[in-house]
């Protein structure tokens, strides 16, 4: 089958053999699947993402001297059925799943990420296999590009529920790539307003706008975190006042805020700009070492809490909520390739003006 | 009135104006005032201090050009009563205070910490000022050492609230100076077992289980986290287990760590050390920059709550804890000095073999 393959650090259209599924596995055809941030941040620091992946006990383990074909953000159709399936999706039947291959030995299972493992091919190759009992059909007749957008909505919602928000909370959200974009759209399910959303991309902050947010802000020309203490800060409330300081007179309203950058520098940025026990959110993913002063913290009694991906109920919870028009992914994909165009949209994936989401369809 | 001062840079033992109570002030007789760790850092690092004070918007904006009189954990007796006073307390009685003076002006209020300020001299001075509405009298004939207690104290019971524990947790202490001791006191009243407490000083493990850890291990002969992760895993886990993985077999019990040591390196050692979706509870106060891999706390979903301090309704209730006996804590006072002691007992605290708290009595 035709893949975009990660190999000895480039990325190629190649020919690699057809996946043959295990048991409980099932044969798909891949219709698209998106390039996400991690995506280039493997293509570009594979040996780094690897050697934290181990330090930190995850199952990002790959060998970076094999071939890997990347894409875990897909909608896929079933083709063929494995041994001990129960055959439930016909062949033809649109399907997402958590790109997770479980292979079963036994009550033992080996757990792979589909989309970083040597084993696995994920969604930037004609085919996969995926287990059976991972599948969700596509309900409700969604478009293929938008079923496509689970992946990357899920672990918005999943940042969102992780927030324990309550009907009080001013969310702030920084950095509206696609991570920011989904926690925005999770915001907006929750009801959660006024969603303030930051971004230096003028185009970023129009697609932060048709995702839900209510303000957004350009912290070229604004400070964020002066716009969101803003708006927490009630009608007559004075630090000063002696009822306020004993906590009870008027109080700011207590703010979340969601880190979705990922690079070095921004969770130190959050702590100076974050008000007395906010909570902050980091769903950017930061592999590199970061400095901060844990000072700024401690006085304000800060909340951190870091979040990776999502549970099967919350993938599973995402679908519908794009099928049922909850979220409207559509405005996020900005162009699609085959795996002949992989590379290049790579590249321009570094323009937030011109990209937000490619997808790529391996069939074209 | 005699003092043991700070001024510039130096700790003197000198003679300083008395202080005259305010509005709603109170004039004390301090009778004992422990030593902090923070007035050691104070001491050593004043400039670093006021500075980071002044970028994190804390209130303890000391002008280091003039004297201050530290002592900030400290039980009085009542002299007399300032202006516009109720006299709720006869002369002689033995009270603790929230170390703030509140100085009203009209509903304005201006906060002063006591002991980190150069109008409102701290406990190794001979007197105070404090707030009447403050004050709260020593109850059932508690020791005046053992009141004294009541701040440090109270900043382990604050950050054993703030750790939101469930029955199912496994606390892990790292650090038993007063901090973790204060922790492992609170722990122990929560009735949260095994309480697993790590320090390399064969003295302060000593203390921490006369608090009521119920297991001590020295870090430099085992690893504080493999013995934590160890108590956390139940019979028969194994995270291989398809049922495990899908968040529907055994899983590890939840871990919650009390970083109680406030050094840069702490943070990500305990985040090498930490189990998947531990919370981590920041109690240590790192004035210096620190260095951590986000990927870690990403990767294992860990919450990170800063904390500083307590409310009233903390302190009040620790005074009673030790008033009612569920804290002892007479083995943590392992000296008293008068003014003239101070800078020794500030060079002598960096040995926990031989001190965990040293007592100021200013009347000597």
């Amino acid at each position: 089958m035709r893949a975009a393959i990660f190999r000895k650090g480039d990325l190629v259209a190649d020919t690699i053999p057809d996946p043959v599924p295990q048991a409980g596995q099932v044969l798909v055809k891949t219709l698209a699947c998106g390039i996400c941030g991690s995506d280039l941040h493997a293509f570009h620091h594979a040996d780094k993402m690897v050697e934290a992946a181990q330090r930190s006990g995850s199952s990002f383990t790959m060998d970076l001297k094999r071939d890997i074909v990347f894409g875990h953000e897909f909608c896929a159709e079933v083709l063929d059925h494995g041994p001990g399936t129960e055959k439930k999706h016909k062949p033809g039947t649109r399907v997402c799943s958590m790109p997770i291959a479980v292979t079963l030995n036994g009550e033992k299972a080996d757990m792979q990420p589909v989309g970083y493992s040597n084993e696995m091919p994920g969604g930037f190759a004609e085919q996969m296999v995926l287990n059976e009992m991972l599948l969700l059909e596509v309900p409700n007749g969604l478009p293929t590009e938008q079923a496509a957008l689970t992946e990357p909505m899920a672990v918005g919602w999943h940042a969102v529920e992780k927030a324990r928000l309550t009907d009080n909370d001013i969310p702030l959200v920084v950095g509206c790539g696609p991570v920011g974009l989904a926690v925005i759209a999770g915001l907006k399910i929750k009801n959660i307003h006024p969603i303030i959303a930051a971004d230096f991309s003028p185009a970023r902050r129009k697609l932060a706008e048709k995702m839900g947010a209510d303000i957004v802000i350009d912290p070229a020309a604004h400070s964020p975190y002066k716009r969101w203490s803003d708006e927490a800060t009630p009608e007559g409330y004075d630090p000063k006042n002696l009822m306020t300081l004993l906590g009870m007179g008027p109080q700011l309203r207590p703010g979340v805020i969601f880190e979705c950058v990922g690079v070095p520098g921004i969770i130190q940025q959050i702590f100076e700009g974050a008000t007395r026990h906010a909570r902050v959110v980091v769903v950017g993913v930061c592999m590199e070492q970061d400095r901060f002063e844990p000072f700024f913290g401690i006085n304000k009694e800060l909340n951190v809490q870091f979040v990776l991906g999502y549970t099967p109920e919350e993938f599973a919870l995402t679908l519908h909520h794009l099928a049922e028009g909850q979220i409207d992914g559509a405005p996020l994909v900005t162009a699609k390739v085959g795996v002949e165009g992989v590379k290049e949209a790579f590249s321009e994936l570094g323009n937030p003006e011109k990209h937000a989401k490619i997808l790529v369809e391996p069939w074209r």
